[in-house]
Order: structure tokens, then C-alpha cells, then sequence
């Protein structure tokens, strides 16, 4: 498969351009039989789209996703499901002058050179984050399918927004993701993000940051030896997010300075069930689920848009030249992924729970 | 595919296990008309090859691999190559207390129930680092195939063991990394290194580290947007290597510190070519080379075998238990990965050349 | 990948239903830089739209294509071409008999079963040869790429309704096919053709026939050994067209009765090329193409809907019953699949032209 | 993937050369837990291995096969099964002349444009017909699991040589197919077979014919809509067959001829169970199993390797010249394919099987 495609069972098919007439998705491999409608996409639509907040960009769009094929009569039918999203408020003007200054950051340059010129450039085309909004079209499904069958639940926030990070979240505190514009559970925190991320506006600058991704409530088995392990398939998918630049499971690049006897997690038995003491394995051994939390974290880049004054060269006279970007753009990108990181971990467990036969294909 | 595979143009089946009869790849899509022998191969085993050095386990493989298939009067004929390494030194008494006694941080709990016992348990079966040999094997055929067609070429380094790490690489270093056992291109760093994975294998215990991988040479526009970016094809790969917990390309977690305008990479032009003035990028855009070089870091958990007693249950009576691993075992699978991650690395590229075109399937 | 998907470099991914909202394509892996627009696959979805004569069902449907992504300012861009067509005149009363009588010769029963009721059963739902429209969206596009890099073009027609089979066709008769409803590209037999339709319509009744397809200039080497074998992947392809029975190439089932002294074709040189005396093989030898025309026949079942009273069961009661199916219905399909099958071959060979080189991703 | 492999859940991977060290195959996505040993692959390669009787070639081969990987104790467990049989009486000598004298009927020519040189030509390589060894390596075990899960048995046999052709089959007859040379269940006819086949050989010359299969047993609901119907993967596999032209399935080419009131098949209920009188659609309606037997036809052109001289063309003169194979081959590929055939409809229903649910992954 091309690259827009991912999934061995449950496979999700991505379309569109940021400023074409629509972005979609195809999600096939759905099993029949689970309720649902386009309000249980759109929810989850609704906490990525754009304009909602000072922290994000003003770009308004409604996002409003209309189901085109795989459900009757309030039940998916094992057939595809195709969404779609038209695409409204998208202002080309100012990407005339993309066309031979590239943006640093962006994929302008590698994208102009590998596609001769043919490819869509306004808006970042195919590149844009606004893709990711197809991937929150599949990943609600999957989602709903996970909690549904066997109780799965993924949870993702903002961990950490340039350098302020939050400390220890519990359990608890999963309720207050949404509670505020930077989707950090702890307020006082929020509170800091919020400040700094503004405060980078204001300057025309960016910032980046830390998502980490809690899944819980999975059976033991998961994942498949190997190149079918559940970092590679959650690695290969949380890398499609544009500006995702690292991935760590568990204890990540800190239990790298551990000794082993400090990173091995010891098994016990807690209320009948084996479990560890500790999650330094982030609930993967092997590459399968141990039944532990699926704990991840993801690096993002500051966003590339910025409004302050750049040099850069033109492809046409490849002389040096300077850009100032403007447009519409998210000062940073971070307190919209919770949703976009949430569908895709969905996506590939649920491919997962259907691979190894702990979701049957009809409900 | 199930797990076994990797790749679309160019793909890498690995079959067999730790203690079984032998491991063994075939490396489908490689293009007819490569000069290739069993040496170009072996030396990139040997290489990783176990039982060269203290830093290593003493479990002694000669690891001398066989072509069986696809090469015909030194050159490859399009057709699949299989290769193989009969196992010789394995030693499967260790085993048979672990069918019921879980060891930490290894597979051995997951696998057993997913396969309700009918898995190979001994060595860790086909969960073992014994299988990244198979990585090695298609490794070095892609390795080849894009130093000899493109010029690109792949190294890889041990960058940190525990705490220790050295600083910044230089391209000249480059020629250091297989001077000293654990393949880490700075001279005094290297003996630090050594000295703290000796010192840690006396209290039976073990170490992790960062490998770091430096490719150059490559064209603009390799890779294709969202879920066949470079970083999720060498994301998916490289969370195949046992003990990887994280992956960061260019600035990484580092730079979702970073304000936009200090991460930003600004172009510039440098003898008639376009290149960036920082790389922070670790030369990818939109999941695209731009042709600076890809650089990527991976965290190593410390081995999950080590000696020293540890607390467990016991999977018959769910009753705690003590554990002492015997066995032969590496105190830090750091030193032996270079080459896999050369590999696995190699394998990706190699397979988005020929999908891009950069390639053509017959030379 | 599930179902929904076709092709290795080239991927037709089709979703929607008979009665639902709409029937579209998502087409991934066009090379960027092909010259497109709407009108280039309308013209061919006009070639198989319903409701045009006698010889074929009186639903109307404009069959009006959409281009929703991947074309930019008259170009492909590389990314997925999404297309759709809006289902209009459907009229899905007739269906609700069916829940529980099972029409014999359709899907009813095994789709029933298979997805527990929770399939859209209306006008046959995903099983509708009205899904072969999706298969013309991305055949047209696959059509015009392999006609103007590689100037490869293939004609389809019908060979024989019932026991009319026309006999020979010459390349000056290819520009008749479409002169006629039955798209037979001899005059005369065409009108027969006719005439048994109409009759066999008059009475309730159905037939079924063949069609031919021939493919010209073509290089010699495409195709991969094995399971990647034209044949293979012309097969897959064309049976999925519903009513498909069979497939042969070249002198096929005849050839099965031949010596091999009469059936291999003996190579000679004409102006300067080298070809074969005969073309027994259909231009396939190994799987690969011999650079002679691909030909090949495809055997349609009689349409299963028919107006004369049938007896079934009824599921829900497990009882014998009677059945007289209303609605519209093609009295004989094949002459609306001369375009399918040229799109389908068209999809297949574009798709080993990727593989092996000979149309580059970037035109 | 490339062509080297086919399946979904349940994937072969097939490698080797008909006159290189060996030929083999990996079968990834075996569920763990089925009784396996080299026996159960040995019995139905020894069917198909060359040497037998006089209708078949005289080259001798063992075909032992051995197991590499993926059973353990006598079961298998969910690892990739490889197996390898090391070629043994290869004579390449005659192969000498085909470097430039091309063979009708064969591979050679579009392999060598393709290859430009490179591929292994000794004995057609990888287009040999000895490769469908590899098939029978996993359709062994393909068969076993679905026998031993659901019941199901695939019995294929010659129905056809030359112009001779059985009339009827009755299960009865099932028992006796492996009873005679040609493997048909009719032992007048197969007399018959046979002494057309001798005579076939005095000459100099072959024979084709056509190979039916039947399978039994079969669940409701086996294969998915469109492009994965049974037909069309039961098509891929079986055109991988070298030899393969034509397929059919239930009335096939015949049903063509009839009307849709003689050929679609009424539902009855029989013994409790959901029957159809008549089984024209041979099992599959809407690409899925409907409970009937799967009958399929499968038409093999005569074998292209006759001892007559013949005219072709001189690769580098490009002059017309005279060949005469020597060597040995098989006068009729038929009596060979029957357990051919058995192993991929057994590899295509078993991956189905998986897919739907019908067989878990862990048994």
C-alpha cells in the first residue's frame, strides 16, 4: 500500500488536502454490528478542530463529519465506512508566495523536489495537520469498538508545553483533560502552559511539547512478534502526526540510564490478578501487552508557522531571501493532538484486538 | 502480513527461534543485477555476532550465514533471497525452570498466555535478540544495495551506556566505532563505557544506552506523506529490535523545549546545493528526506536477564517465588546493536528508493 | 487489507452501496503530473451506466463522478484521488420481502448469515454489481496513465450472449464496439444478441455470456514470477465482478485439449520485433507479459434476478416459498461490462508497470 | 508485497530455483496448537514428486522436507513455519543452449528482457514448475488445520487429458484418485489417459487437460465482498500455477450459455439444513462460501517442454534457428497437479477462514 493507508484488519485510508474541497477517510475492516453515528465521531472531532481557543489557530472550520457508506439503520455493516469533512474556511492567499520560498520546517522543499511541482502546496497540501483530522474520523470508530467489546480505554493530555511539565498525573485527575484550552490535567499547570503559549504568540514564535498517552483495561496477549510489535505499530503510527519527533515507551530514554535490576518491573499478585509493581515496560514486554497500563510519550516540535521574519532561500533564483510568514496558524500544535493521539493508539489496538482474535469480526 | 515481515518493495521475512534449529530470512524485491556474496553479508554479522568480548554474552555462535536462493554467478536475480545461520551453541537446560517462573522485563509472561504454552519458550524463542541476526541479514544486502546505487550510507554508534555519553560526533569518528568492543566512536568515552558494563556484570546486573545512527548521502524526497513518512517506516523497524523503548529524530524531546525560531532549520546554500544551517529536522520534513543527514537516536532498556535474585509468581500456584536467571547473557545489548541498526535502517531506505523510483527494480 | 482494496503500487479502495447515499473510489499511488479532470472518467462511467437501452436495467442514475482530492489545477498530484457518485434513483420498497426470502443465485443467504442481519441487504447492498462504477472510477484514471506514457490500450467486448458467439474480430473491428447496445463489435451478431436479449426479457427470464478482452502494446517483462503473475492478478481483479465465473487466457480450456506441438507459438522476427506465430498464450508467458496482446475471456453467469416466479425458503420460518422478485433489473449484464473489465485490466497492468519500473511515480 | 508471497492472515512465502541448492517456503500466521510434523508434509509431497511413473518426468527428487522453524514439541506455535527441500538431481547441461535460443511456450524470453540476464535460467529458475513444491510445503499444512478445525477437505483429480474427459463424479469416487498414474477417480478413463499421455510422449510431444476440485464441509459466510470473493483469491492462487490458463467455478464457461431460470440454484431445506437443489454457482454466491461444495475447474495448457524440434529465434543473432529441447520433462503436467491444486484452495480457505473468524489464532 501507498502511504495513505494503515492497518492489516482495520485499515484506515486518508484523503484530501488542507485547502482542497474536502479531507475523508475510508475505515475499513470495521466489525458489523457496532452501534453508531455521527455523533460519536463528531464529539471527538470537536476536540481537535481549530478556533476554539487563543492557544490555537483562528482558522474556523465546523468540522462536520457526514458518514457516506458502512452503517444502516444505526449499525456499522462490516462494509467501509467512508467520512468526510468539507472543507470551509481555507484563505490560499498567502501561500502564493510558498511557491518558490520555502518555509523552513515545513515540507515545502523535499515536497516541490520529489513531486516536481505537481503536488497541492497551499496549506501544506497533503502535509498539513489538517489530515489529522481524518485520522480522529477512523480513530473515534475504533475507539467506541475498543471500549464497547472489551473495556479499553486510551486517555492522552498535554504533559509538558516547552519547559513546563506537569509532575505525577493520577487516575483521577483523567476527568479534568478537557477542562481547559491546553488539555493538562493538572490546573495549575494548564494555567503555565496557557501563559507561555500566548506569550510565544504574541512574539510571532512557537512552542512544542509532550503528550503522553495512558491506555488501560487491555487483556494480556496483544501485539505480534517482532515487526508486528505494539511499539512498531504504535510507533509507525503516532510518527504520521506532523511534527511528532520522538516516541518513548514506559520509562523511555530515562530507563536507558538504569540498571536492570532498577527497570524490570517485578510481578505480584494484587486481587487475584498478575500485575507488576512497577510499569517501567509502559505495559509492552516483547512487543505484546502484559496487561499493565500502556503508558507513552510523545515529543512534539515547536510548529513550524511562525509570523517572525525568517531567511530562507528561493528555489527559483536559489538566492538567499527572507519570509514572514502570515496566514493562520496554532502557536502550538500540542493542545489539539490529545484527541489525534487517542484515535491512533485506538487504531492500531483495535487492529490488534482483531488480529489476535479478541474482537470477532461480526459483533 | 502477520509480524514476520517488514517492507512493501523490498521485504524482510524473519523465521526461526533462539534455541531452535536455525534462524533465517528471505529478503523479497531486491533488485535483479546486485554483485553479491555470503562474505558481504557475514562481515556485517560478525559484527554483532555474540562471544567477541566481555561486554558481551559468552554464548558462542559462529553465526555463518548461507545463501540458499536468489544469487546466480554473484549477482542477484530479482528473485526472493533466503539466507540462513544454523544455531550451533545453545544450551536449553536454563529453560525449564522458566515454563513456570516468569522473568522480569521479558516476554515470557505475555507469550505464554497468548499461546497458551504452545509457544518456544527456551531462549526467549523467536522474542529473542538472536533474531535480530535475521535483521542483519537483509540488512547488509540493503546496505549494499544503496551504497552501490545512491551512495547512501548508514552509521550507527553507541552514543550512551547508563549515564555515561559522549559528546558531540564529528564525521571523521565515523572510522572509530568497531575500534573498540562497545562501538562507541570516542576513544576515552568508550573506556568509561566498558569500564561500567564490566563493573555491572560482577554484580550481576545490566546496563542500557543510546544507540545513535547517522545516514548521509541521501536524495531529496524519500518517504511519502503521513503513514509512509520515514519516520514511521524506521519507527515500525526499529521497535522491532528487543529492549528499544524510545526514538527521537533530529532535536527530539529536546526540541519540544525549543521555541520555532530556534528549531526552525533556516536554508541556505552551500556550494550550489540547498542545505539547512542546523539540523534539527534530523533531516526529515513531512516524513520526506530534504536531503540533509538523517540522524535518529534509540533508547535501550538495560537487558532483562540479569543474575542477580529477583521476585516473581510463579504462573502455576500464582504464588511469589524468587528467580535466579542462569544462563549466559549480555550486560548491555548496546554494543552489539550498531550493526542492526545499520540494518534496519539500510532496509527502509532501501525500500523507499525502489518506491520512489530512486531505485529501479533491475540495475 | 480487507476486501475493499485492490493493487500493490496502485490501490483502488472502493466503498458505499447499492441504496445507500452514494458509490465511490479512493485511488492511491497515481503518479503525480498525469493531465486529469473529471470528463476523462466520465466518459467511460457513461460507457457502463444503467438505464441507457432495452438490453439493460431501467434505473436511472446520471452516474455524475466527483473528484474530491489529488487533482491540482488540472494535474494529479500524487496523493489519493478520491471520487463519488451520488446514488439518485433507488427505490428500495421491492427489498423488504427479501429479508427472509432468499433470492437464489444473489448473495442474500451467505451475507445474511455472515454478518448476523446487520448488512445493507437493499438492491443487494455491497454486493450490487453497482459497485462496479468504482472500478470505473479508478480504471479511467489507470486507462489514461498507461495509454500516454506507455501508449498500452485495452478493448473489451462482448463475444457471446447465450450461444450467439460472433466469430472472429479483427483490430479493424475494435472501433464498432460501441456502435451498438450490445457493445459486440460485429453488426450482425450484435443485432442477434439483441434480439435473444429482449427476448429472454419479454419472458422474465436471463442471460448470461462472454466477453473478450484484447490489450495492445505492451512491453515485454511485466508481471512478477509466482503469485505475482499477470494472470494471478488479472484474475483476482476481474473476479470480482459479480456474475464472473470464469476467466481464460489465450487459447485457455481449448488449449487444455491441444498438443503441445500445436499450442506452443513459435517465435519469429517481424519488422524487427521479435513475435510469436500465433498468440496461444495470450500474451502471457511465466506470468509476464511476451509483448504479444493480453487476451483473455471471461464467463458471465445468467443475472440471478429474474421476473418468473422461483421457489426458495424463507429463513426466518426455514419453510419452502415461492418468490416472484420486482424492481429493475438487467436482463443480461454483460453488455455493460465491456468498460468494467477494461478498467479492471487497465487497474492491474498500471499497477505492474509501478512495479516493475516501467511508468515512474513522478511523470 | 512482492510476488514471492500470497495470503493475508495466513501468508506463503515461497523462495528457491528449480536447479539451485533448494527450494522452500515460510508459512507466517499458522495458528499456535495444531499437531504438525514432517510426516504430514512429506505424504503430500510425496504425490506430487517428479519420478514416479512414466507420465510424469524422470528426473528424480526426493522432496524431503524438513521443518526449520515454528514447531516445538510436536505442535505448532504461531511462528513462522519454514521448510526446505534441498534440490538433488538437477542437470543443467541442457540449459546451456537456451541462453539465446528462446523455448516456445516458456518463460525465457520475457524473463530475460526482464531480467536483462540476470535471472537464473537453468531449468526455468524460478519459473519452473518444481516451485509449486513450496505451494504443497504450505498448503500441507493449510489442509491439515482446516480438516482438523472445521472439517473441510479439498479432493482435486484430473478430469480431463487431452480430449479425454471422466463423465460424473461421485464422492464414492473420491477414495480412488490416488489409485492410478493419472490421479482420475474413473479408472476406464484413466486407462484411457494414460495411453494417450505414452503416446503423447513416444512422439516427442505433451498433452494438457483440466484439473476439477471439490470441497466440502464448508461453513456459510468463508471470503469477503469484492476483491477478496473466494473467486478471486481462489484466482490469484491457482493462476500461479505454471501451466494454469483457465479457470471456472460451478457451471463456469457452460452457465454462460444458459438462462438465468436453469442456472441459478433454488434453496431447499435438507435433513434441517439450507441447501440448493442444483449447485451451478459451485459454492460461492456474492463471493462467499453459501454451505455447497466448491467445485472448480482449472485448465492447464499442454506442457511446454516437447522433444520435437521446433522453430524460434536466436536471442542474439535475432535469426530464426531450430531447438530441440532435451532434458526431461513431464509429457503432461496434469497427473502432477492434484496436490497442487489441494494446497492452494487449502491456503486460500484457511486464510479466509482466519479472517472471518472461523479458526482462532491460538487453537
Amino acid at each position: 500500500m501507498p502511504g495513505s493507508s494503515i492497518g492489516q484488519r482495520l485499515v484506515l485510508t486518508s484523503f484530501g488536502e488542507s485547502h482542497g474541497i474536502c479531507v475523508g477517510a475510508v475505515l475499513d475492516g470495521c466489525p458489523a454490528g457496532l452501534e453508531l453515528d455521527e455523533n460519536d465521531i463528531q464529539k471527538m472531532l470537536n476536540l481537535r478542530k481549530p478556533g476554539q481557543s487563543l492557544v490555537s489557530t483562528q482558522r474556523k472550520e465546523e468540522d462536520k463529519v457526514e458518514i457516506l457508506s458502512g452503517v444502516f439503520r444505526g449499525y456499522t455493516t462490516g462494509a467501509p465506512i467512508a467520512m468526510i469533512i468539507w472543507n470551509a474556511d481555507h484563505d490560499s492567499r498567502a501561500y502564493e508566495q510558498l511557491k518558490t520560498k520555502m518555509r523552513p520546517g515545513h515540507s515545502d522543499y523535499p515536497a516541490l523536489i520529489k513531486y516536481k511541482k505537481f503536488n497541492d502546496f497551499r496549506g501544506g497540501g497533503r502535509f498539513s495537520g489538517r489530515l489529522t483530522a481524518t485520522h480522529v474520523m477512523g480513530g473515534a470508530i475504533a475507539r467506541k469498538l475498543l471500549k464497547t467489546t472489551l473495556g479499553i480505554e486510551t486517555n492522552s493530555y498535554t504533559l509538558q508545553v516547552g519547559k513546563i511539565r506537569m509532575s505525577k498525573v493520577t487516575q483521577q485527575m483523567m476527568k479534568m483533560i478537557y477542562s481547559n484550552e491546553v488539555r493538562c490535567p493538572d490546573k495549575n499547570t494548564a494555567k503555565k502552559m496557557r501563559d507561555i503559549i500566548l506569550a510565544a504568540r504574541k512574539k510571532g514564535d512557537s512552542l512544542g511539547g509532550v503528550i503522553e498517552s495512558v491506555t488501560t483495561n487491555l487483556p494480556v496477549g496483544l501485539g505480534e512478534p517482532i515487526f508486528g510489535s505494539l511499539e512498531s505499530d504504535l510507533g509507525k503510527a503516532l510518527f504520521s502526526i506532523p511534527a511528532v519527533k520522538g516516541i518513548e515507551f514506559g520509562s523511555g530514554f530515562g530507563g536507558a540510564e538504569a540498571f536492570g535490576s532498577q527497570n524490570n518491573d517485578p510481578y505480584m499478585v494484587k486481587n487475584g490478578k498478575i500485575v507488576t509493581k512497577t510499569n517501567n515496560a509502559g505495559g509492552i514486554l516483547g512487543g505484546l501487552s502484559n496487561g499493565m497500563p500502556i503508558v507513552l510519550r510523545i515529543a512534539f516540535k515547536p510548529a513550524s508557522s511562525i509570523l517572525k521574519k525568517q531567511t530562507t532561500i528561493d528555489i527559483k533564483t536559489k538566492k538567499p531571501t527572507s519570509l514572514q510568514v502570515t496566514g493562520r496558524h496554532d502557536p502550538c500544535v500540542v493542545p489539539r493532538a490529545p484527541p489525534v493521539v487517542d484515535s491512533l493508539v485506538s487504531l492500531v489496538l483495535a487492529d490488534h484486538a482483531l488480529q489476535g482474535g479478541f474482537i470477532k469480526p461480526v459483533l
